[in-house]
């Protein structure tokens, strides 16, 4: 028999003996039992709630009497800071007092994490100076975040120097002190639990951003928008083009943080924070809009070899970018894989790429560019395949981006040749002559109209119409020649037909051929010649049909039921980095150990390309 | 006997076996022997001339041709990069080949240190970026430092990211990179060996600056100038007063800023280089001079316990301090002992502290507040006492700063009670009735003249002049009453007679009581009751007479020959700090390990300094 009252933790069953003084948090952190101490015990926050049972604890303090509700003092709700146990007990930690967890999905199943950010607060309850002691203010802090938090070595940023004076005497020697990576970024007077984080995906088309609670992991407000750098060039060469006119790249980059800054102050507006309480801002963007972001060179990124002036990830004090955020806080970039292979492909495969066990996954991230990585949780290889814009469902003749008014889903009547099509932001599908209110069609709608059509009859394998065909829906005369009408004027918002026309149906083409021929080029490298899943990132791949995508040959077979559409996974990815130290590391490790294939000088990558224009077999 | 050629460095006699296709830079390097190499061995900088006799080596090569005049060429001289030993041979290393050296001066003695500073230059051949690589400008760059110069786990700044790809372009993929703890912090096209820094030792009256060559050690300019912030108060503590007001703190920075800023471009100018060459600032400063410059809160160090904000020295981005240096260099403090124990005084003892082996030193630096350090090179103990300005010749009658015009020493005769006396500027001693131009009486020289008036019985043993004596240069009637005449109107530039006054006397006995009473409780709490050197540092230390300092018992007892006088420890300091990495680490040890003694809270120091206000006997 051991010394000490046996504790049982509820419901992990951990159990152990407290030593003499401790207090219920002691006894759990001795065991490695997950309990919330964002005060560091001090009575202050509230967090590590715990309920004792079957036996005795120390008598309710005045720091809990403070802290818990009565009808959580009747019912025997105690701060495990607080309490020490008095005899063996059972002590319950209820969810809300266990360390936050937040999920990735990966291969189709969602991964947890530990909100554990390269940066936590410290309060501290510090001893007023005393004249046969000469610690400086910084000293003082740094001893007790030793003592309080086991951090050692750190130091002080110019930037929390100059508030540190002011902050201890004005907290009466308490304050709360930010740590990031050894170094006390933020000193607060008293006990200020506030610490919050923005993570953005920076497309070349849209830009996402989540707002965290650093201290919990909850997104606080998340917000979208379009990236203002669309108005000098759509893609990421005509911005390399634009950014070498004169104070071209300082147009580009005061879009881009201009962008940021807004999405920054709307969410901070939406969450009741200032800007000033974001500390950290974790950016995923490819390579052109990180550089571009950064005030880096992009000329060498628009001409073979398309080099990069760095790979690695950055950490830049926000003053420096122009991020309006905490001047103290800093700018995180994810790594880059290689030359169009971007940190927001890092990301998405930090959020959802192949895991060890799950066999060999292909992960498709389509945007304005379509980024490809095959692995199985050993190797991993990356390509970049230029689809062009046509998944985005921009250059189609009636194509928009996935917003409200977006045909997104269509269906081709074999017989009658009749469309039906389900629209952005209502309610059920449409046939002729309902009041649809339908703008354009997005990228998951042409694809499913272009397999359709093909189902249907109405393109032969080649992608050209089939001539002949007596129906309403199918003209050879539109303006931009043969088209197929899945909504008629009256049904639509403008007033006005939206088509398909052969146009848009070689656009499709190109870009699926481009694809499935990376694929291809994968899976060869790879030395496979099929995949086990396929996992569709990317909003566009949450609106695909994969069936209709298998049909048309835009993706290698594979059964529908092992295709995962995981959303903005690199959104998902950048905000894992943001609330995790260890996904931020994984990001690296991704970055370092992805290989990356040129696709446009890979022997035969050509011939596929021609081969994956027309349509398999039906 | 080993294999390949026997090759012996002259004039050290190291020798060692060349291995196959060895350059004599190579067997150098391994055998330890000092070779310079600039452009890291590329044939490129010229530094590693060396003399071969004895012996044949490989023919000359074409970059021996570019580099080496005809002259050396048919002495045969040789570049040891180039030149491979063909058989046995001696190779004579001439100085100017040989890695630079600096000296401090420590216990009397001049201690050598390499130059070898933080900052090192990297020039680089690197290879044209190859479709089947995936390097980005800074890995390429990273992979060129790591196998030429073996540094690894590098990072590279933002700033010099910014420059990376047009300088490895315009460069034709030779550059020169300037490494400072694990980061490149510039990259330059083609080789671009210069590397500037610049060391000041910021006082609260003045202000020294070195400008030095990195590569070299050489000081290219010096200057000094008064530190403009005297504006807003004489001393530290009105300067504390001055920063609590509105937008005091900030027109002092601005003040202190300017002044640096205004010195950098007068020494660049004159070493013919541009203020942006200057890629580092190392400074060394009081307590609160080193606070009002990084724009740190002040106000805890005016009032008791005298606390500063941080007392490790920093590190921080040049364009964050305002000094316009190459704005991807740094701004460095050096760290302070205690509140009142300033950086400058760390850079004081590194430059001339106490050493192993040489007994008891104490080290006394007096500038407007005087420090003191008592040590043997394994403990070390400090204390600052506040001696007013007098040594600085302010705030006496006919007091000035020791600059041309000051009368810095002064002996008086016994019997007649005449003067005769040294300016600075000037030749010779000089008696009444010469045109001296004198201008006023500096620290030393009023220490001199209160030590000779008071052995010429002009002055009693309690610093009261003697009544009753009949001499032109003794008034008892003056504007401050009692006063003796060192020079005559005649004599002088101004007109007017320069005397020392009963008031001045009083001044120096007040500022030589507190620096002995001082030097007591630090000798009390080492443990003896004599020194066995002294060592002044500062320029009034320069100037100052030994003997005189001992006889109107301002310094412990000492021999006269084991008092050093070493001039601006604390700049020297600086710049040995900004030279050395070694050195630098040693400033950080230094001020870990010193003891801080508060004399105002000392018991007994206050009878200690009344004790020591009057004269010992003669």
């Amino acid at each position: 028999m051991g010394e000490g009252f046996l504790i049982t933790f509820q419901p992990s069953g951990v159990r152990g003996r407290a030593k003499g003084g401790e207090t219920v948090l002691d006894v759990a952190r001795r065991l490695g039992e997950g309990l919330s101490a964002n005060c560091g015990g001090h009575g202050v926050c509230g967090n590590c709630r715990v309920l004792p049972a079957h036996g005795s604890m120390s008598p309710v303090t005045r720091e809990e009497l403070k802290i818990l509700t009565p009808s959580e003092l009747a019912d025997g709700t105690r701060l495990a800071c607080a309490a020490r146990p008095a005899s063996g007990a059972s002590v319950y930690i209820p969810e809300q007092s266990r360390p936050p967890l937040q999920y990735v999905v990966e291969g189709g199943k969602s991964r947890p994490y530990d909100v554990a950010p390269e940066i936590i607060n410290c309060y501290l309850e510090l001893a007023e100076p005393r004249h046969d002691e000469h610690l400086s203010d910084a000293g003082r802090l740094l001893e007790g975040i030793e003592s309080g938090y086991g951090l050692t070595g750190l130091a002080v940023t110019l930037h929390a120097l100059k508030g540190i004076s002011g902050a201890l005497r004005e907290g009466g020697w308490k304050v709360t002190a930010a740590v990031r990576r050894g170094e006390v970024i933020r000193v607060l007077p008293g006990y200020a639990p506030g610490l919050y984080g923005a993570a953005f995906d920076v497309g070349t088309t849209t830009v996402a951003g989540y707002l965290c609670d650093l201290t919990t992991g909850e997104v606080a407000a998340t917000d979208a928008a379009a990236n203002p750098q669309s108005a000098f060039g759509d893609d990421v060469l005509s911005r390399i083009t634009h950014a070498s006119a004169a104070d071209g790249a300082v147009r580009l980059r005061d879009a881009i943080t201009g962008c940021l800054n807004a999405m920054l102050g709307k969410m901070a507006a939406s969450a009741g924070i200032g800007a000033q309480d974001i500390v950290e801002a974790v950016v995923a963007g490819n390579t052109v809009m990180q550089h571009l972001l950064m005030g880096l060179p992009v000329a060498a990124l628009g001409a073979y070899p398309f080099t990069p002036a760095v790979k690695g990830g950055m950490s830049v004090p926000a003053p420096d970018t122009g991020l309006g955020i905490y001047p103290g806080g800093y700018l995180v970039t994810l790594p880059v894989i290689g030359g169009f292979v971007g940190a927001d492909h890092t990301a998405a495969l930090l959020a959802a790429g192949p895991r060890p066990g799950e066999g060999v996954t292909l992960l498709v991230d389509v945007g304005t560019n379509g980024e490809l990585a095959i692995g199985d949780g050993h190797r991993l290889i990356t390509a970049s395949c230029a689809t062009g814009p046509a998944f985005e469902g921009a250059q189609l003749r009636h194509g928009m981006r996935a917003a409200p008014g977006a045909i997104e889903r269509v269906v081709i009547d074999p017989e009658s040749l009749e469309a039906s099509y389900r629209v952005i932001g209502k309610q059920g599908w449409f046939r002729a002559g309902a009041k649809t209110g339908a703008r354009g069609i997005c990228g998951s709608g042409v694809v499913d109209a272009v397999a359709r059509m093909y189902m249907a009859g109405i393109l032969d394998p080649s992608g050209a119409f089939v001539r002949g065909l007596d129906n309403q829906r199918v003209r050879y005369d539109g303006p931009d020649g043969p088209e197929y009408v899945i909504a008629f004027a009256d049904e639509t918002a403008a007033g006005r037909d939206v088509t398909v026309t052969a146009g848009d149906v070689r656009a499709v083409q190109l870009a699926k051929a481009a694809l499935l021929a990376g694929a291809e080029v994968l899976m060869a490298e790879f030395g496979v010649t099929r995949v086990d899943r396929i996992v569709l990132a990317g909003a566009f791949g949450n609106y695909i049909d994969a069936g209709n995508a298998m049909a048309i040959g835009m993706l290698p077979p594979c059964p529908a039921d092992r295709v995962y559409p995981v959303g903005n996974a690199a959104g998902e990815g950048a905000k894992a980095a943001l609330l995790s130290g260890a996904m931020m590391d994984e990001a690296r490790d991704i970055a370092k150990a992805a290989r990356y294939v040129e696709l446009s000088l890979y022997p035969g990558f050509n011939e596929r390309f021609m081969a994956a224009i027309g349509f398999p077999g039906v």
